[in-house]
């Protein structure tokens, strides 16, 4: 069945899931790059940005099965890239080179209208402008019986949150202090979501907990 | 060396150390108990509370180590009971019963003047009236060349946090979504009182992660 998920999402042990400050040189904002070690030394990380090597193990494991069994997916226009407003040329064309990580239709949140975007290895990038329950409905029809995952960032992710619209979220706890930054539950109450863990998985370097509703 | 450490504090993945509206039937508030699942296991908590059994492995370890050199306690108010303002009599003498499992001089802060309370097993409750500094000074005379451990609360880490007074952390991160409760880091920045995490365990049932200035 198709579920509409959250995969490998990681936070910090303060609870932010980017730093604050994003910029081209910081796409996860200022030390947002710690939160993610434990997926930088995995094996399908190297692999995906054409490297050899990587490490296997539980974090890899549960890295690779992030990325499967997903049709569509849908980031934030932060997720997507540092401009801001509209779109002034077509020369952004997302953080990933020409054959991104995705391999699906993506649908990218934003406020301002632009055209498909079509790149290497299956990727699509379409622009949604009315709104996430639209670009759900998109993503879902694209994926079929697949998974819609929902890729971030926090702001993304708190948004479907909030419309009681994610099934499943798989967070990877990172043993790393942001301090500030963007953070995933403040305000929120995960719990009354009707969110609770169903399995935990210890890492090599952050501890996977598998959420549902 | 001594230290003034916080140890195998338990919190949740979004950052509650206990729940709402603790009271006599809720030591730890409501739901605060899931948080000490991975610690209710052990084998050392078994035996602190005269029993046979509990499993052994890193959750043990790190629970044993916790304990280990500690030669004086400090506590909240709360944490010591669910009595609120003037000590009405002597007969609440903490939740632990005749023989508490701290076994040293314990320092347990209170607006409210109590003599202090001997009990069995090398216990002796000290009620501090004169703030977190006073209590510090007691328990680091008492320790000797042993650590001090901050027991707890939410509330009195806090204080001793912002106030720089603490050396060394071992929090739990259970897998568990409290949702609302006393929050461990909102509006403090831990990053920026200097703590980093130094070292991380994989526990069978919580990820353990040492913070040291």
């Amino acid at each position: 069945m198709s579920r509409v998920r959250v995969a490998a999402f990681s936070v910090s042990l303060d609870g932010f899931g980017a730093g604050r400050r994003q910029d081209l040189n910081n796409p996860l904002g200022v030390r947002g790059t710690e939160l993610h070690g434990w997926f930088f030394q995995t094996e399908v990380f190297k692999k995906m940005h054409g490297q050899s090597g990587g490490k296997l193990g539980v974090d890899n494991d549960v890295a690779t099965q992030s990325f499967e069994n997903v049709g569509g997916w849908i980031l934030g226009r932060n997720m997507f890239g540092p401009v801001r407003g509209p779109w002034k040329d077509e020369s952004w064309k997302g953080w990933w080179g020409a054959n991104p990580p995705y391999h699906t239709p993506v649908f990218v949140l934003t406020h301002h209208v632009r055209a498909p975007l079509v790149m290497e290895g299956g990727t699509t990038f379409y622009f949604v402008t009315d709104g996430i329950e639209s670009a759900l409905r998109q993503a879902k029809e694209a994926a079929g019986d697949r998974d819609v995952r929902i890729g971030g960032g926090v702001s993304t992710i708190r948004q479907y949150m909030a419309a009681g619209l994610i099934d499943e979220m798989h967070l990877a706890f990172a043993p790393v202090l942001l301090g500030e930054g963007e953070h995933l539950f403040n305000g929120m109450n995960l719990h009354d979501f009707g969110f609770a863990p169903f399995k935990t998985t210890m890492g090599e370097n952050a501890m996977h907990v598998f959420l549902r509703k």
